[in-house]
């Protein structure tokens, strides 16, 4: 018998986790991405405001596994799996075999249906949207400064941020300060006062994974930096100038920055699989998919439990213990040790988030930090974290910078040319399972 | 009589030297440019090979004037002048007046009327250009490699670069690099072999302004890189796969870089100025443009000669003396000396053009370096010459990363999403004077 094949989809935290964990051992491992980075999605709200360059959060994938003698990198979009057959197929009809399936292939942005939202908002998940939310934020800036007509500059300088988890409360912190600190100095036709940012919610808290009391301190620390928090608010419509919310109030914008939910994304769809809730994958206690051999699902996409009564939530902590559980099982096979050793369990470290300059939550194993000694935890972890040792450095030095000189050094509005010539897959598509998108 | 209004059109070298120079001045200055940022473009290659990042070399133009009390910063593109009125009308609709008018737009690609070239070539001028070129030779990196067919594969692997001059040169030799370092270690899947860079250029020699030694060593080294120098040879077609060449060979090929040529582009179509031979506005020794009152032309959108035989070279050394020159001429006019001093001179202080790692040549006041002390020398004078004191660092570390590890860190493909609710101007427009593209 031949070595094993195992093909990974996706190279987010849990896709990378599972194929480090596979480097160097006797597996062919292929690991399969429809971008050619991974992306350190927590510091995502920072390329959006102006803070990192998009390569600081960004690592070629194929660099993490230059010295590999046995994981290699796709780049490709698996548009189906074929169980019986025991192979994938790619966006480029391409037929890629394997003995074991890793479906790591995450989530995207849910908009629970609503059209006008989801074609009006501007998602933070991915690269391409971060680097459109920067452009976005700093053209509204200019659009304002030539605009004489009072009500038209508000519109301009209003920004709604949709969903009061991680992610909208640091955006919405590092909004606030980005406005300060560019529009406060650099633009005489305007004043700080014009502008505002509401953050709405629709549970009676910010932060729900959080303690109570730690919510209550990020609502507080926003709202004293000049931050609207609507709670128990929805956005119920949005157009290209005004939402609509649940209260019936209506604010007039010209943008929605949408990070209420996000949806597990699979290509499994005409798979007859079993599915949680939420729509995620239904993984037994060692995170094999039941009905197919040897498939499993971890990350956001599985419905993994790890040994808690619901599922876990989507974060990168539950998708690398997840990967590197699955990876060892593989591994412990492959040596000839009986299948179905001990079960995944999870071991939850903590959370943590910023808002903004100087301030943080986070939960650490019962303890809770806030404020400064939160914001430093929350520094030392995001380093640690961060892949490359050039990423890290180039992160720290634009920290530094930006902390010191009190500036946004990357505030330039440009995005990139279209690319007819190479785009076989596009990876701007909207949001949905991007197999789908697929041309 | 109130201050001297001074509209200044275009934020590259010429504009911003001028508007520099009007900094502190008893004039009210707005300097207007479709882009937010001023380009550092000698270093533009290096974005489009992943060695920079783009906002290394791209400098937010409100940033350098945001203590300054009489300079102003419009983002918005001048499409008409109206010089009975005495105002530029910019591409909203909104009318400028000026009593000082300073057209500095520069130029853009010149595909010489070939359509075929214009559609499928890439340029490399500006920033969103170098964005998609590096996107797209790493994305061909990445097709090459999920390709079997041998013939497509070196389709993918084979780069033409169109224009011996300064960028071309610059660009072949760092894309070499890149393949060197980046296909050469991290694709298992493709050699260096199969791919293949060709430099074609039009006249017999590379380099045409500096002295023909120097353009011999350009192309010796070059050679001695591996990279196919085709000399007295034009592009005459290309279409998606292949370019045709004048010699009656065709190249199979899904990459044509094109630095061949650039015309001067300015929004004085229907004002009936006098142009020169190269489409340049005709100015006097004063850089006055004949006919009207008030408007100076200065840089590559300007037939200034400074006492030379010739109209000067499209580059920004003159432009930006050109730029001080007017600055200053504006400023005796309010100080109520007599119009019409020294004419304007330019001062030749060398040009100079790198061949990738540790070589390069330059011609400095009758001086001739090549090889390691000209690349020394380019290093110091381009750091010296980069705008922000944070920008030269970024680029100082980025240039010793690079080096030192022989590493390319920004090999990520990726391009913002578009945002149609800010694009009221493409900035992504073809090549032509953008004022037309507006919608």
């Amino acid at each position: 018998m031949g070595r094993l094949r195992v093909v990974i989809v996706g190279g987010g935290f849990g896709g990378l986790a599972c194929a480090r964990k596979l480097d160097g051992e006797p597996e062919d491992v292929l690991l399969i991405d429809a971008h050619n980075y991974h992306l350190f999605t927590p510091l995502l709200y920072q390329v959006a405001t102006a803070l990192l360059n998009p390569s600081d959060i960004a690592y070629p994938l194929r660099k993490v596994f230059r010295r590999s003698p046995n994981v290699r990198f796709r780049q490709a979009l698996v548009t189906r799996v074929d169980f019986q057959d025991r192979a994938v197929w790619t966006h480029d009809g391409e037929r890629i075999p394997y003995d074991r399936l890793v479906l790591a292939t995450g989530s995207v942005n849910d908009y629970f249906g609503n059209e006008a939202v989801a074609r009006h908002a501007i998602g933070l998940k991915q690269l391409d949207e971060a680097m459109r939310l920067r452009n976005h934020v700093l053209a509204c800036l200019e659009r304002a400064s030539r605009t004489t007509d009072p009500e038209e500059r508000r519109e301009w300088l209003t920004f709604v941020v949709v969903g009061g988890g991680p992610t909208g409360v640091e955006y919405a912190g590092a909004l606030g300060e980005l406005l300060r600190l560019v529009l406060g100095r650099d633009y005489p036709e305007l004043t700080l006062e014009e502008s505002k940012i509401v953050l709405v919610e629709g549970q009676d808290r910010l932060l729900g994974q959080f303690p109570g009391r730690l919510g209550q301190y990020a609502a507080r620390t926003l709202a004293k930096r000049g931050i609207e928090v609507r709670l128990s608010t929805l956005v119920q419509s949005a157009d290209d100038r005004s939402v609509a919310l649940s209260t019936g109030d209506g604010i007039r914008t010209r943008t929605v920055v949408w990070s209420a939910g996000v949806r597990p994304q699979d290509p499994l769809d005409e798979a007859g699989v079993e599915r949680g809730r939420a729509g995620r994958l239904v993984v037994d206690d060692h995170l094999r998919v039941d009905g197919p051999e040897g498939v499993f699902a971890i990350g956001d996409a599985a419905a993994a439990r790890g040994g808690a009564d619901a599922d876990l939530p989507m974060l990168s902590p539950p998708a690398m213990q997840e990967g590197r559980y699955v990876a060892r099982a593989i591994i412990e096979e492959t040596h000839g040790r009986p299948p179905g050793g001990a079960p995944f369990r999870y071991l939850d470290k903590g959370t943590m988030a910023t808002i903004g300059r100087n301030s943080a939550v986070a939960q650490v194993r019962g303890l809770r930090f806030r404020g400064f000694p939160g914001w430093v935890a929350w520094l030392a972890v995001h380093i640690y974290y961060l892949i490359g040792f050039r990423n890290r450095l180039a992160v720290l030095w634009s920290w530094a910078w930006n902390y010191l000189k009190k500036d946004r050094a990357i505030r330039i509005i440009a995005r990139s040319q279209a690319d007819p010539l190479t785009d076989d897959l596009d990876e701007t598509a909207p949001d949905g399972y991007s197999g789908r998108m697929a041309r």
